[in-house]
């Protein structure tokens, strides 16, 4: 049992239980080969288990005695129960036992955690929730979520930098550009926060600001990152998320009419197959909490089996790209750059 | 040429230019009996006119010299051109030659004149943009979708009051419940403009708060009317229809892949064709300026033809609704019902 590699997995979190979760860390280590550690009720995890043909799988349990539910407040649950699944996995990750962790639970709850438990990397005031979105021509990270839902202008650019640092070492985009979502793609567009926010981020060197984007550039990928407020962007997430489960649903709707098309359909299943796989937040593997020292995955509550999976992919593929080391460096040279422009009056780029 | 039910249509507005506003006007003449008056520079709105069969169809021109273009700023343009086909179409109405007016042109623009001309309805402080998005019921009325960035408190009351009127007497929904948008259900959830609306759209009596909703519930329908800032509801409205748009490109793309799945989608193309309507945001009609004193129908810039005939019997039935009188009534009831309870030192409902 080494820690390389090794995940550390909220074992009862999401909308669909131990189950679920226990299959999706299977799947990992089978598909990926990744280390997986379950982390919940011992007795129920490793019986849950013990349904799975694991022989072979690097797969182990660390006991949990608490649950913290999916309407519990996040803060008081965080602070009433210090041996929750979130916060014991958070625990092998910050002391080494895993490389990073992932929980489909209570999303505010993790983020509560995580905050206490790895601290902040130096030069981030507030961690952001960052996925990519699928678009037209591969994927767009997205940030922030919905973790901070009124934040100050300077925390959308370091939002902006750590997008940039997540393009450029996990997307791998060379110098990514990056839109700032707005109510039009014109530089006098936005709402206050982001007509303080359109300057500052022109300003910072090294950063390719493409300017304001709109929501519809979203799914056309015009950009790498598109930074938002947490409040726009759970609402964008959201709509996004609905209206494709609507089409689909349309469509199901449409092709079920009659024989003559559901026979047709029939032959058009796969098709459709590559469709909903193309446009599912869960094939994308979760969102990650960007700005805490340390790899913690947040997938969705509804997480498949598959999604879940994925997210474990994903967290040990963002764990071996160092990011928070990264992101430390780069938001000190940002903030270098900063000081001496001013220090030495050169006018900032616009 | 009577003025009962005849709509003003700003011939030059929208991508497509001319001939897809003519076409769409001789369309809702002849599908919906309804008179059009096009505005526009005379002899190219009449050459334009010439090109359709219209014995029989009340269609009139009215010249305008003036356009005002996409990208000019709305409110220096509105200033420089009181000759507009924009700031004309709304005289038309204005001056009781036509019932209301529809512009698929600079949107901004549209809002800018369409306030100086009409002015407000008493008790409106800031005109919303609203309209109904498609969902898997029937449609959900949002509103702002772009007019007032940062809107205050009271003002995000009065949308939903206006909501309330126009969905009650246009989408015929009695007692019409009201969400507010926000980055989750719980009471506590939101950003810090949303956290100080709650509680005044919950003390407000006679309006059927439901509480928040999140971006899911825009193409659900949990509710007939979703408040918002226009911030956010423009980004939401725009990520929709990328959304949507993607959705429908890449079945396209899957379909096209090989030729048993060309034939087979052959046979399913009117159920396609039936999906796309189903989420086509012209089939809907435009978005209409609530809160100016008569009605104003912004239409999407790429406004198909058949959009713009259905944004032309939008504007005659929201026309024959008198929505500025019971808008003018409701506002001045719930202010008086809020003096009085402040007065009496009735608690509010919560």
């Amino acid at each position: 049992m080494s820690a390389a590699g090794r995940v550390a997995v909220d074992a009862v979190g999401g909308d669909h239980g131990l189950t679920v979760v226990v299959a999706g860390a299977v799947q990992a280590a089978r598909r990926f080969a990744i280390p997986v550690t379950l982390v919940g009720p011992e007795t129920e995890v490793t019986a849950e288990l013990g349904r799975h043909e694991t022989t072979g799988l690097d797969l182990s349990v660390v006991h949990a005695a608490d649950v913290i539910g999916m309407d519990e407040h996040p803060a008081q649950a965080a602070r009433r129960k210090p041996n929750s699944s979130i916060a014991v996995a958070i625990r092998e990750a910050k002391e080494g036992r895993a490389v990073g962790m992932v929980s489909a639970g209570n999303s505010g709850a993790v983020m509560a955690v995580a905050l206490v438990l790895l601290g902040r990397i130096p030069g981030v005031e507030r961690p952001a929730i960052a996925s990519t979105l699928p678009t037209l021509k591969s994927a767009t990270l997205v940030l922030d979520l919905g973790a901070v839902t009124d934040p100050r202008p300077q925390h959308m650019v370091q939002f902006a930098w750590m997008g940039h640092v997540y393009a450029e070492r996990v997307l791998g985009r060379p110098s990514p550009s990056i839109g700032l979502l707005s109510n039009g793609e014109e530089a006098s567009k936005g709402n206050q926060l982001v007509q303080e926010v359109f300057p500052l981020l022109a300003a910072e060197k090294g950063l390719r600001f493409h300017g304001n984007v709109e929501g519809k550039d979203v799914p056309l990928g015009t950009v790498d990152v598109v930074v938002t407020d947490g409040f726009t962007g759970n609402v964008a997430l959201k709509v996004a998320e609905g209206i494709a489960s609507l089409t689909t649903q349309l469509i199901r709707e449409e092709l079920t009419k009659s024989w003559p098309r559901k026979l047709a359909a029939l032959t058009l299943r796969p098709a459709f197959r590559a469709v909903r796989n193309r446009l599912d937040s869960g094939e994308y593997g979760g969102a990650q909490l960007l700005g805490v020292d340390g790899t913690v995955i947040i997938a969705h509550g509804g997480s498949s089996e598959t999604a879940i999976a994925n997210a474990i992919r994903v967290a040990a593929e963002a764990a071996a790209r160092d990011l928070s080391a990264t992101i430390a460096d780069t938001l000190r040279r940002a903030a270098e750059s900063t000081t001496r422009a001013s220090a030495t009056g050169t006018p900032p780029a616009s």
